[in-house]
């Protein structure tokens, strides 16, 4: 078979606009119903009920392939990338901005085999943009081809990144420190959407040069991955060293210029692999 | 006469519409016949084109009113707010983000009488989004109601900032020293659009709780802090005291209770004022 994944390429495709759409509906009815400040059930509730959509529409069309998801780890199924066709799914990328309406969610679900990305959508749903690559065939922005900046000059680059949810003192100072470093080579600026996937298309479409964060997780980036690297763009580890998708550190770039220049900058910090052996309670 | 600035209100919405139809069309136009290294001229060219629409358009509505704009500032004209009916005017805010096509660009276009803002318009044009605001008549964007979000917990709100273009060593520490509190008071999450005219809007539909700035011009936020108020939201200056709109310091947030506890974090820095005596180059 000459194209054995454009079928289910399209299938996420059309996943991903309707989990986007079920998001969409959630924030602008229940919203309604409750006060901002009582949303955590909501997000939560979202969050599992657009996973199980987008796992139950592809479990029915594909049968069961392999699935790792935000909420089906969370819920304590394995994390482990394996040869057999798998969906990297996180269903609502940005759950703190669609608690406050920010207007960066996304949809994002990746298909590898044999450890190897094969493609990737994200659903950018309150700006309503569809951002798909597909190994080898480019990357497209509502079905127009997008491509990465060609600024190779890190002073005339924006450069976009998080602060992430991990709290502890040391991680915040490393993390502050190195975004005031970048900023002082100088760039032209910072930005922060916060959510990864859509960080990661900003770098597709050039809005922006370079995206790097240590923390995220594989669901996070695994269809900006692809996204990224059709546009004309690079992965690399925050040491420099190849992209491991299972490591939680990335930076992803226009071009290997900009990702060196940033990489000098960065202060790393210890965070668990996503593929670690789960630590069993006692 | 009742309602004397209805009509005034009324076409500064035309026009910001209309200007930014230019600013979407200079970029995905001329974008394309040059690469993204070599944009300075078109930024320039922009910023000073529209500027000259919008007065123009105004001057031939509205006879010879005060006007204070960003291009006409930089070219020598006064910035100081008299009891004449005056607008204030920016042209493009977030040239950076024009530049690069990150997608917050805003028309900023606010009308002043005795020195008192009546009304504000901000056209953010590459998402399309109308905001605008008459004192005592509500805020809306796109011609729905908006108002700030209700959050009163400082642990449950995104607060919004940015690291601005000044790069000396000690600004820039303190503006990293103070975001780092912040996050770690802690807050949700801190953002950043690369516009003051757009982080105002965002106050004032409740996607985040609070926008501080210290270096910000008065036209760069005067429609803004009449969406933020018409909202049901705050401004106040960044010691607590009164918000000045020459001043270059501002907090706005959905309430006081917000914004006080922002301020407790923020440590200053000093600016010159929009209104000061021009230095006279000898």
């Amino acid at each position: 078979m000459a194209d054995p994944w454009q079928k289910a390429y399209d299938f996420a495709v059309e996943v991903a606009r309707e989990a986007g759409e079920e998001i969409r509906k959630a924030g602008e009815c229940e919203m309604k119903v409750q006060t901002k400040s009582s949303t955590v059930d909501l997000v939560t509730k979202t969050d599992e009920r657009v996973e199980k959509i987008i796992i139950r529409a592809l479990k029915g069309e594909f049968g069961d392939g392999a699935f790792i998801g935000e909420e089906s780890v969370a819920n304590g199924q394995p994390c482990v990338l394996s040869d057999k066709p798998t969906w990297i799914i996180d269903p609502v990328d940005g759950t703190t901005n669609f608690v406050h309406g920010f207007p960066f969610v996304a949809v994002s679900i990746a298909f590898a085999v044999n450890k190897e990305l094969e493609f990737g959508v994200v659903y950018s749903c309150l700006e309503d943009k569809m951002y798909k690559a597909r190994k080898g065939k480019g990357a497209f922005c509502n079905d127009e081809p997008i491509q990465v900046s060609d600024v190779e000059e890190i002073k005339k680059s924006i450069i976009i990144s998080e602060h992430g949810t991990d709290r502890r003192k040391e991680v915040v100072t490393k993390i502050f420190s190195t975004m005031q470093k970048i900023l002082c080579i100088p760039v032209h600026g910072l930005r922060g959407s916060g959510t990864a996937a859509t960080n990661m298309c900003l770098v597709a479409t050039g809005a922006v040069e370079a995206f790097f964060e240590i923390g995220i997780h594989c669901w996070d980036i695994a269809a900006g991955a692809v996204i990224v690297q059709e546009a004309g763009g690079v992965l690399m580890d925050v040491d420099g060293g190849p992209f491991d998708l299972m490591s939680r550190r990335m930076v992803s770039a226009n071009n290997k210029k900009i990702a060196d220049r940033i990489i000098k900058e960065i202060e790393a910090f210890d965070v668990t692999r996503d593929d670690a052996p789960v630590q069993k309670k006692e």
